[in-house]
């Protein structure tokens, strides 16, 4: 049925790291189907996946990243779904949604499936409002619009960089609330789209997450995790926070809300403060890091303002952990490799 | 029947700005009832409003606030709505909810009635995290925690210093709205509470209203509005940015969405341009205004931050329109008003 609706734009490749559960495209066939799927499997590269008839995909392995990117590799975390970013470097298109095979398809309020492809998308097609807040949330939303004492000259908004969906049933917790909240469910479907504002910092779920690749694309670096790594579960977080301060210094709009997924299991919590421990400790530092960052003015590609954040990334917090040190150097060859696979679009 | 409920405190009066409608504190009775009410009464001294029998209340008129002000009472707003604040100021309970009379009681989806005083307690009780966004809104609800890499040592927050609460039915628009949009009305319920980052400004609507007066009060000041000013509607506004800049600087947090109530009626849209059309430019300079204002690490009082914004609200608004040199003045009448009638406590 949702497959026949006339889509909102072509142009939107969807990003998944593994699939270990086939329901998970049987799920989403009926939304997924009209799109190109970029599969990036996570570990053994003999493993195979079998995607089902109907699809349109391309699979990549570690094999494949290796032989496309040669020592550029290095920058794609290993037996870590933060390879997935390798997916987003190779995509052609200007939007990119991306999302985990635990995710299932959510239903509204009134029991109806929710299209989470398309509200990224309208969420992504309209503009954002990050220099004053709309208490009535998304002002550019059917029913709703700019209330009294906002500005007239803020009403044209700036570009959408960045959707990022929510959560039913399964909340995103970090092991520690995990281990203390068990059983904590997500029941509450909150009706809002909003713009993150200006200055501010949040935590980005790589679960479900859209973004404008020509835009922020290549921001949204997932680090270095997993094997070899002293660390896991940041990938999307490190992501986040590079790809706002970057959002808020080009004048971009982060926004946050619908759609929710079903996210049907909890990763368990014991694995997760093992690979979480390290970013606990550290992410202490990196708040406020990124929270002073002032990216300077002749920074006026997202190239250029990812490479000086490696700077400020080595000089500050490579006094925290050399892991840091790593990272800096892994974030200035995403770059080199990115524009080696987008050379044209990226680097005008 | 909810008279009855325990309440989750005593210490809280409500402030309302006069009453043309009867109705209107007959519906909100098992709500209101248990508090005490501070009518300020709008305009015409010699026009009485019939309280109905059942509650405890004071009134205050014109005459009464000349009286108790004398000189000083010129910083009051005299035919307009802003006069409430002087309710405000002779309140000797910590907390604040102030209403309009055309605000009724609304329903949640489940059709249950929505005790909005209620919510705004809850608001106030509980703290706000300004520094950093959860995405999954308050992160103190039941049901709803901090999500993975919102940072351990944010997670204590701090304290809450103002409820805006939201409108279902009639929004919150500017008279140009009102006149490209006279049909629109708000339906979507949208279940959440957020924290307005530190350093973003909002419009701050005084229909559905309430605030920690221990904290904020001296600085819920309403300006010069109505009779004998160029401008009106902007009451709430003004109060809106003066303590959103000082509640950042103090380290308190501001919440809005919930609670909805029922917006009744419209106001009249060529009355509302007639008032607004000089705020709808001069706040293209506020806004920036506001944004810029850094105080002083002394301010360690909401007084002082206060007489320091006046200083400024005169140097530099004053170029605007000279409007702002006479509310600059009167913001510091406001002050000296203020600690006259509350001595002890807020001069501590």
């Amino acid at each position: 049925m949702a497959a026949s609706k006339p889509q909102l734009t072509d142009e939107l490749d969807i990003v998944i790291p593994t699939i270990r559960n086939l329901d998970f495209l049987e799920m989403w066939r009926p939304f997924f189907q009209p799109y190109h799927l970029i599969i990036v499997q996570d570990g053994d590269p003999t493993r195979t996946i079998k995607v089902p008839d109907g699809f349109d995909y391309e699979l990549y392995n570690r094999d494949d990243i290796n032989k496309i990117l040669g020592p550029k590799a290095s920058c794609i975390s290993f037996k870590d779904s933060a390879c997935r970013c390798f997916g987003y470097m190779v995509s052609k298109k200007k939007y990119i949604f991306t999302i985990d095979d635990d995710c299932f398809v959510a239903k509204d309020p009134s029991g109806k499936d929710i299209n989470a492809l398309e509200q990224h998308i309208k969420n992504l097609l309209c503009p954002s409002t990050p220099n004053f807040f709309n208490t009535l949330y998304d002002p550019y939303r059917e029913g709703a619009d700019f209330v009294r004492g906002y500005p007239f000259s803020l009403r044209e908004g700036v570009p959408t960089a960045v959707s990022h969906g929510l959560w039913l049933n399964i909340p995103d917790y970090d092991a520690p609330t995990q281990l203390v909240k068990p059983a904590e469910r997500n029941t509450r479907f909150v009706d809002a789209v909003l713009t993150i504002p200006k200055g501010t910092l949040f935590p980005m779920c790589g679960m479900n997450l859209a973004f404008d690749r020509d835009l922020i694309g290549p921001a949204m670096y997932f680090g270095l995790m997993g094997d070899g790594q002293p660390i896991g579960r940041y990938d999307d977080m490190w992501a986040g926070w590079c790809i706002k301060v970057i959002c808020d210094h080009m004048g971009w709009g982060v926004k946050t809300g619908l759609p929710y997924i079903w996210h049907s299991k909890a990763s368990n919590p014991f694995v997760n403060l093992k690979k979480e421990y390290k970013g606990i400790f550290w992410q202490e530092d990196i708040i406020p890091f990124f929270q002073a960052i002032v990216l300077p003015k002749d920074c006026t590609t997202v190239q250029q303002c990812y490479i000086e954040l490696s700077k400020h990334v080595k000089e500050k917090l490579g006094k925290v952990d050399e892991y840091f040190v790593k990272l800096s150097d892994a974030m200035v060859t995403w770059i080199e490799a990115w524009d080696e696979l987008n050379p044209k679009k990226d680097s005008a």
